[in-house]
């Protein structure tokens, strides 16, 4: 029902209605698409907003990607019909809209492609989508064959929606010269001011076929006409229409009648996507169908093979063998994927949050660390003179702040040091320290030092007479708008990170030689963690925060949102909370959080507004903040049991994250487990019906955390200044794993291995025992054996 | 197919199909309910923005009432599937979303209610939907009928759609107590600023029942499941789920099991709509279901008759019989009903065009002149000490000026004199001249004559060196967004409409005693309209404007955009065009703008972007402003016919305006003749296959000026100082009519009849022939009986 094939390239599921919202995404330097198995489809491209080029039936609003998606019958997609011309039977591909459930059906999301075959009545249909490198637009191939011993006279009708373009200007029509479908629009707009952007939007949307159609039809409500979009009426007659769509919703259908012989198969490929004008439309024609390279491809083949390419570059840096086979497929697959695809694209937004752009960035650093340096420097050049970070960073001239990021929050600047100590790691290129950056209010450059000490100070100073940090309108991941908007109230979470803050930034200030300021920030961690010590641990963990109106909140007294994970995992690693505290609160912690799918955010889940909290109370009890197992910080709380060695707990933890591995957990969480959700939704003993439901949403800060939860914590790969440090925390239960580990330029065959005969870790490279368990003087392109027996 | 009923108060349509977007509205002080005839609906309501309680599937994008709104398969609606139990087949109720065409169907629309009777299979389901007059709710109910010889068993499910509510919060479960369905959501929102506006919202929709159900279901995806809405997989079972919604789509399902003897039937009564809590959804049900009043009438059935009285107070002042029963039809029924919407409901915004609130009003001084009055002195309080007119008129609070009221129009002074005239012809109430009313930037206040003088003294000096007036981002009905943004460029139409203006604010001084103004401003109207033919004549019509780089549009060698109507008619009405000019324009008008449903606003449709004039060149051709049949600028044209005494012309296009008379024309337009739509589409020469569609759009400045046409032109039974003005423009071929008009409380029963033996008009009051054309001292609370012999 639910299969990795055998080479793990695969994630296949075997019935469209099992998991009705299992999908899987494609992105590339311009565009996203996440496609769901019924034939379901939300696509993307920037300009510099993202943009659709399939809409919705109506008018759609422009937000952020939303969790838990409803999917309706006119919901966009791609879909093909297929009529059996002397029965006049129909049924379609993938599943939608006719929803005849086929003979056999598969679903394959793949790391650059998504396919399906499904085989109904003898006809087999075979469909796969992948995406060019650079150009914003689809590449699909569909291949009918004849499985029957006979004959088949058949219709084939790709049905691509286009839905409500626009209430300004819509219209679609075939065009003989293109073999294909052009559907125009103008963006609305009301200032003059805007006219100038707007006239540079690709805002037609075309379909290009391979093969002449016999037929097409451009005007959906011809198309569907009274038999619904499960039994169009354009398909009771012989041929489809033609026509037009003036004003109209339009669609590209095409219609292509086969004779196939018993066994015959016919293949079709087809481009969707957005355009300027018909000018570049045959500029695609020609490149993707018409010319061919010297090894006689055309460009649309040419672009497939491109786009695995493209994709393989993501790879990371760990492939893993252990005695956890879910594990290793999703680590070695579909993790770094998911990583490569925030570091690629931000999101695709213009002004990521800059906590977002930070961490998707130190998920770079394991990839492609030039990128990441270059966003360290970036987010830098928009830092305020005063130290302070904006709330997003700009990566579009026309770019502006908007939904959340124009609510100021004081969490931004923890997220310096914290994503560069990776980068660090990873490089240690401490020369970045040296790099002169300007600030956005002061042209005057200085260090990337500078600039993160500033950074370090403004924490130190946003504070209150206690020491505790401002939370204002918010900080990291909850909501939490109305704890301190009058100027008073702070943030446990926030003053416990801020020490973790200072005590990274000090081994980053100790490693680049520059002992004072380590010095200096040793110190002030430690004071931050005695000042949350004293004001915010309630006996078994800490509190979350404390209200403009001195009301500490978070704590046993509450009857939701009696606690927080945030502040548990991040007293662990910023040393704050003591051996004691350490057991109370993880004891706290598997008590009140743990569920089936994880560690929720907070628990109980409110159900009422709290007005001294804020709109965090008013979100769905268990979803997003308000209680989900967010995975987010779900993944802060295992990476900081690592830190203080909870291996077993740790890895526990890990594993509720990763999206299977029996069938039962996968249909309970709804999707393939190609990638971690944000969340999964919670509130497990309030809602158990609904609990683990994935969000499908694969935008998140979470997936470089669990690779820094592998590297730095399961596996103990850890990039150090002097060259790579061995620590791992395998269960008790794992007697070996093997790790091939990239690092600065050199490849490292780990073995670890259960030996009675040691007392601790001792390490052997090519054969040889280290002292202690760094791996010193590691070279760029050579590789090592590297043996680990652990006790 | 297509009826009006005996006595004219409802329009039918017997097949869902063959006129798939007719609709009826109703309205009340909170809300307006757009209804399909096959079960779609369009409901807001005010709080105080205009808000739903049955939302898209999809998260919709907030903005103004789209034109030839498209439907989906998940459209909001309001429906109700009947199971055979025997037999196991389904139908639905009016026609989707099962689309099973009855044995029959009527769909009637009345002024206070909308109804539906379907038979087939031998059971018959009447429907109706009322509201109560000032509560945002729908008043349903839902009758059936076994007309077949035998028993029969059934399950009658009433399927109301609520849809995605909201991503941040949203759920529903059924309430025992209140026997009925409750459905939550909070509103999204980023700022914490917002909150306070967030909680006072009614978030909850609800769906109460005066019958207990046998069961219910309140989850979409369970409702609808793998059989889609044309065959839900909910109907299958033989109690539907139960179950509750928690952040899924909720929806309000009931279902009611019967055994209905031969002949027997059974009604049910629902209310649906949107509630601050559960403690208002009871007391709704306590006033609607439970208590009686002194009658035994429960308070929906009170509710009921009180809507039907509160929809009676909007008809008009003149009730007339001609040769033309269409017009009839039209006039004595539906046209003041849509006029009273626009008065009552100010098209459910917060913030309406200036132009529109004064014209809606306007067309309130034929119903209750007192809010028109207050309408007028409430504009007038949001006029700027230098006598410019706002954007928009702000009508609550909260509320602030939105989309197209954000960007500068030149015209909004012109429309107080036109449209207070109407309020002058209709009360004499020349105090409102004398009322103090200050400044939105000047608490000082100033007579309403000083007002009106300052706004037309703005008009006189807001003009370039020629005298031309500015038209900076736009004026009236065309989004010329480009023509003059540098502060240059100029409009043909204000300039003309400017002299218009003058000439009526003449009068109207004149009649209130203001001599020395009333000269002023007659002469100012002379040389505006001298320069205007200097300017703006261009051999046989007027041109619509001049750029900010002097080129002059709208005129012979244009290629697309050659003619525009407003300048043409309001030349007519200020006298700028002599008989010459008016000769040949109104000959350009015809060949060149007239179709058969009626007079373009441009002709031809731009089918590109012109810069140098802007957004309408981008608009859709034949759409909205780009060359529709746009209703309102028509209007004026046929008004414009009349003060020129053009009666064939003008009773020609008027005609073409009324959706109407025969089947045919009604199909073409798609909707049934109880409104007239801000718009038919246009470019007939361009596009014949779309022209005529009408927007279904019944928010349009038109309808006070149809009114206006009939009441000054037609029928020439306008108000005058001295008393009513008798000046008949019958067409030709009609021998008589007569017209009930109500004025200044007194009530005329006019009879006009033509006499071969009079060379003019001759009119006579109670028998007697009076001198002149003006009927004096009209006595409120009288009776007369008039007599006009026309020659």
């Amino acid at each position: 029902m639910i299969r990795a094939t055998e080479n793990n390239e695969y994630y296949e599921l075997t019935s469209p209605t099992s998991l009705p919202k299992a999908s899987g995404f494609l992105w590339n330097e311009k565009m996203m698409i996440h496609m769901n198995c019924r034939g379901y489809a939300v696509a993307q491209f920037m300009q510099p907003e993202p943009a659709k080029y399939s809409y919705a039936p109506n008018l759609e609003a422009k937000t952020f990607m939303q969790p838990e998606q409803p999917y309706y019958a006119h919901h966009p997609g791609r879909f093909v019909y297929i009529k059996d011309e002397e029965s006049g039977d129909i049924f379609s591909a993938p599943y939608e809209p006719v929803r005849k459930l086929a003979d056999s059906y598969t679903f394959a999301v793949g790391k650059h492609d998504i396919r399906w075959t499904i085989e109904s009545d003898d006809i087999s249909i075979e469909m796969s989508l992948r995406l060019p490198k650079a150009d914003a637009m689809e590449l699909w191939r569909i291949k009918v064959t004849n499985r029957s011993q006979k004959q088949r006279k058949i219709s084939v009708y790709p049905y691509f929606t286009v839905g409500y373009m626009s209430w300004m200007n819509q219209s679609g029509a075939y065009v003989e010269d293109l073999q294909g479908i052009v559907c125009s629009a103008v963006t609305p707009y009301q200032k003059y001011q805007d006219y100038s952007k707007i006239k540079t939007y690709r805002d037609k949307t075309f379909l290009l076929a391979d093969h002449k159609p016999a037929a097409w039809e451009v005007n959906h409500e011809s198309f569907e006409g009274e038999g619904g979009l499960h039994s169009p009426s354009a398909l009771q007659g012989e041929t489809l229409s033609g026509g037009d769509a003036r004003y109209e919703t339009p669609v590209c259908a095409l219609q292509y009648r086969l004779e196939l012989e018993a066994g015959a198969e016919q293949e079709y490929r087809f481009i969707f996507g957005p355009a300027f004008d018909e000018a570049e439309i045959e500029q695609f024609r020609q490149h993707y169908f018409v010319k061919r390279n010297a090894a006689g491809q055309d460009g649309f083949a040419a672009a497939e093979q491109e786009y695995a390419a493209y994709v393989a570059e993501g790879q990371g840096n760990i492939q893993i063998q252990t005695p956890d086979a879910g594990l290793d497929n999703f680590v070695n697959h579909w993790l770094p994927r998911q990583m490569y695809y925030h570091g690629k694209t931000n999101r695709l937004t213009t002004d990521p949050q800059t906590r977002n752009y930070l961490q998707d960035n130190m998920g770079m650093s394991y990839i492609q660390p030039q990128i990441a340096r270059d966003a360290f420097l970036t987010a830098l050049s928009q830092q305020h003179a005063s130290g302070a970070m904006p709330d997003g960073i700009i990566l579009h001239p026309d770019a502006e702040l908007k939904y959340i990021n124009q609510v100021p929050h004081t969490d931004h600047c923890v997220w310096l040091p914290v994503c560069m100590s990776t980068y660090l790691d990873e490089t240690n290129d401490y020369s970045i320290l040296e790099e002169q950056v300007a600030f956005s209010d002061d042209a005057k450059t200085a260090s990337v030092l500078e600039h993160m000490n500033r950074a370090m100070k403004w924490l130190m100073h946003d504070r209150d007479e206690r020491g505790l940090n401002y939370i204002n309108q918010g900080d990291w991941c909850d909501p939490m708008n109305m704890v301190g908007y009058k100027g008073k109230g702070v943030s446990g979470w926030l003053t416990i990170a801020t020490a973790y803050a200072f005590k990274v930034w000090a081994d980053i200030c100790e490693q680049g030689g520059h002992a004072a300021i380590a010095a200096e920030f040793r110190q002030a961690a430690d004071t931050t963690n005695a000042v949350a010590n004293e004001y915010l641990w309630d006996g078994d963990w800490y509190a979350r925060g404390i209200t403009d109106d001195n009301v500490v909140f978070g704590i046993s007294k509450d009857q939701e949102g009696r606690i927080f994970i945030n502040p548990q995992g991040w007293a662990l690693m910023s040393g704050a909370a003591d051996a004691d505290k350490q057991e109370r609160l993880i004891q706290s912690v598997q008590e009140q959080l743990e569920t089936p799918y994880g560690v929720e955010k907070l628990a109980p889940s409110f159900t009422a507004m709290r007005e001294d909290v804020g709109r965090v109370t008013q979100k769905h009890p268990g979803s997003a903040e308000n209680g989900a197992v967010y995975n987010h910080a779900a993944a802060f709380y295992i990476y900081a049991l690592y830190l203080v060695g909870e291996k077993e707990n740790a890895y526990r933890l890990l594993r509720k994250m990763i999206p299977g591995p029996d069938s039962e957990d996968i249909l309970r969480r709804g999707q393939l487990p190609v990638f971690i959700p944000n969340y999964y939704r919670g509130a497990y003993k309030q809602f158990p019906r609904t609990a683990g439901r994935s969000s499908h949403l694969f935008n998140t800060g979470t997936v470089p955390w669990v690779y820094r939860c592998l590297i730095d914590g399961l596996f103990g790969l850890q990039g150090h200044a002097q060259g790579l440090q061995v620590r791992p925390q395998l269960p008790a239960d794992w007697n070996e794993a093997s790790v091939t580990r990239l690092f600065r330029g050199a490849e490292l065959h780990v073995n670890m291995k259960r030996d009675a005969s040691v007392n601790g870790v001792k390490v052997y490279v090519n054969g040889d025992l280290i002292e202690g368990d760094i791996i010193k003087d590691v070279q760029a392109g050579a590789k090592y054996e590297v043996l680990v027996k652990l006790p």
